[in-house]
């Protein structure tokens, strides 16, 4: 086991979203981002068996036009911010670019479209992974 | 855009614990999981810049023993549970096997080796990514 190591994500599914441009993005879902559908690949239906409106849901995304050479930013996007490692910010310039967002299910057309809100992911940013909310208490993710 | 793309996830670090079996491992870290070291990779120290004692932190890891074949599981490995789809269960089998684990940093040998408290990881599991909790509210990952 060592940093050779590489692995291969598959992804599930894709968000269909109204903002199509990374400028246009608010930097957290819970600051003013649209509602979208997350539209998920045939093969992987049967995992979407359980999906319920009103669910709390974590959705894992691949932010696919992110810089992935980034240590170091500017937290939230200021030049005259310090520069800080990236693993202390959200930025979704970074090694791996996992995108994490919590958000409740408003609407279903079926197991294969399903409409969350609030979500800051562009249009087009690929889902890897779908997961619950455990609990309400702080210390889920 | 379609569901033959692939992304590769360059690992970043490593859990280094005393948890070595996945049956041994609690379901979730808050179910009595110890703490544990993560080890950082070299190329991506400059990434850990701002890493502080007592921080929280959202570890995100490959669960690389994961079955990535499976979509309905029996929750918390209950044979007598109903089949669920993977995408409403935390089951490490899933399409890809991302782990979410929320730690507190308990100390710090540098910025190569840090202890976090809890975190029901195996040891050897890959790191891929690393946030900050942005608050101590409900909502946040």
């Amino acid at each position: 086991m060592n940093n050779q190591d590489i692995y291969a994500l598959h992804p599930i599914g894709i968000v269909r979203s109204s903002l199509k441009r990374r400028e246009d993005s608010p930097r957290q879902g819970f600051e003013g981002a649209p509602d979208a559908w997350l539209e998920i690949y045939q093969p992987y239906l049967d995992g979407m068996a359980d999906i319920r409106p009103d669910m709390e849901l974590i959705v894992v995304t691949w932010l696919h036009l992110a810089d992935r050479d980034v240590l170091k930013v500017h937290p939230r996007r200021k030049a005259d911010t310090a520069l800080s490692g990236v693993f202390t910010t959200r930025s979704p310039d970074r090694p791996n670019p996992i995108g994490l967002h919590r958000v409740r299910v408003v609407a279903m057309d079926d197991r294969q479209r399903i409409r969350v809100h609030p979500i800051e992911a562009l249009d087009g940013t690929p889902i890897i992974d779908i997961k619950p909310i455990l609990s309400g208490l702080p210390d889920d993710q």
